[in-house]
């Protein structure tokens, strides 16, 4: 049978009846439908074509060990976000993207260490617990953090600049499933604009910015993982996230303190921020054979 | 308003409704909805939204000056097709896909050249007229050709062992718009299998291979040009195109011949074989303003 634009769609769905993985097969059938459907929808023109495959070749080229353009491309559509929010358990902490600089192993610190291995900025602190659905603080829980500097960038993007692991610090909880590190507030700060993510920002008119945050996966036996970010409260771009991950729930005071008693307690000097974040991880969903 | 699953599409939408281009904010809007409804058809885990940017990220990486991953691609989940498809034009021969080969510039030849720059394979010829919609011949119609060797390699797939430009040529026809040139019969051959899309053909359980083909641009002022193949009859695969670009009405005879006579009018020598491929273009669209 000649291929048509009627009859492609389930020429090629067909083609992967031989596909042994079932999972495979369902998200290959159903990615040509939704694949076909645009392409009949926008009808583009053979240059219009090229030019998307040049763009997509484009963020292909522009990804290295320290920069991740399909995951830029994938948070600046919204893609990223909304895989997030399908996989977040009811009755948990919200999820939202991992974003493109998760992208180094954390080193391992203990409670209370800092992450600001420069130590240069107004000290902060962050705490909180992580507990189960009903409350029950989870100890042995593993925090993984990272976060940008104050000037709004992360390690690996300043190479020389910032010691590898800046900002980025693996913590276990205590016996209350309490956690707390030193850092400084972080910045908000735009997307990387030199490559072809910046280039669809710059031609749709889009800013690239970020609002402040710190990011957070959070895992227990047992229970869901959970990847997400404390957001500080007030930072401009709350409202219109280049990449659409804010979640009201999960916007978080950083308080400023003079309280010298306080800050001493902490291991810092004051003035000095402090911002309570705690994290709800769902129980792991019953298994369904 | 928090970004949910219901919510999501609108949000990302809306978000490029400051691109001046508004073809290019028409294309992005309809690729956020199917894109995000294939997302929120097949619920992808985390991890295999990981897998999926990993995936595209090694097309890019693939891609190079010889090697188009990204069009490989777009051929094997038919879009390339689906995309000349559209643009065919009525009563014109029909289109197909460019493929991933098409890279280079192809040198100018005069008519009756030989594009098998080696000329170790039997000799074919393949001749034809360019013609507009009601039949009448197109003169100075440019016929840009390439095409494999009868080891099924294009000469960019092996530096050293062909030469630069062997099997292509850009041709223009005669008064009576005629071609001709000099060539061997194509094999078919498997697309690269080397790199993620390969993968993907093995895990899906699908074979490579293409049916035997020389492709074609041709283009004359005042018409739509053409993307097509002649399809060497016979030739295996024609049922089952990797990248589905077959089409019934461009299925070619290639014959046989032992007449020295015919043999020497054309330039070659006993036996040959010979084609004829005539293509017909259809009228430029009136443009509505």
């Amino acid at each position: 049978m000649d291929f048509t634009v009627e009859t492609a769609t389930d020429a090629v769905a067909e083609s992967f009846r031989g596909t042994e993985d079932r999972r495979l097969r369902a998200v290959l059938e159903s990615l040509t439908r939704h694949l076909h459907s645009f392409v009949r929808e926008t009808e583009p023109t053979t240059q219009e074509w090229e030019a998307a495959i040049g763009f997509l070749t484009a963020v292909g080229h522009k990804c290295d060990d320290t920069r991740q353009e399909f995951v830029l491309l994938s948070d600046v559509l919204g893609v990223s976000t909304l895989v997030e929010t399908i996989n977040g358990a009811e009755g948990g902490t919200e999820n939202t993207v991992l974003g493109p600089f998760h992208m180094t192993d954390s080193p391992r610190r203990a409670l209370g260490d800092s992450i600001d291995l420069l130590a240069t900025g107004r000290p902060c602190v962050v705490s909180g617990q992580v507990l189960d659905a009903d409350g029950t603080p989870l100890p042995a829980a593993e925090i993984d953090v990272w976060q940008c500097d104050e000037e709004g960038f992360y390690d690996v993007q300043q190479p020389g600049v910032q010691p590898p692991g800046n900002g980025r610090g693996l913590f276990r909880t205590d016996d209350e499933g309490g956690y707390r590190f030193r850092t400084v507030v972080p910045s908000h700060y735009p997307i990387p604009t030199d490559g072809p993510v910046g280039r669809l920002l710059e031609a749709t008119g889009r800013h690239p910015y970020r609002p402040a945050h710190i990011h957070f996966i959070a895992s227990a036996d047992g229970h869901r993982t959970v990847t997400t970010h404390a957001f500080v409260a007030g930072s401009p771009y709350l409202d219109s996230d280049a990449v659409f991950a804010v979640k009201r729930g999960l916007i978080t005071d950083f308080t400023e303190s003079d309280d010298e008693r306080e800050a001493e307690r902490l291991g810092v000097s004051a003035p000095f921020t402090h911002a309570r974040f705690d994290i709800v991880l769902a129980p792991e969903p019953e298994v369904t054979p």
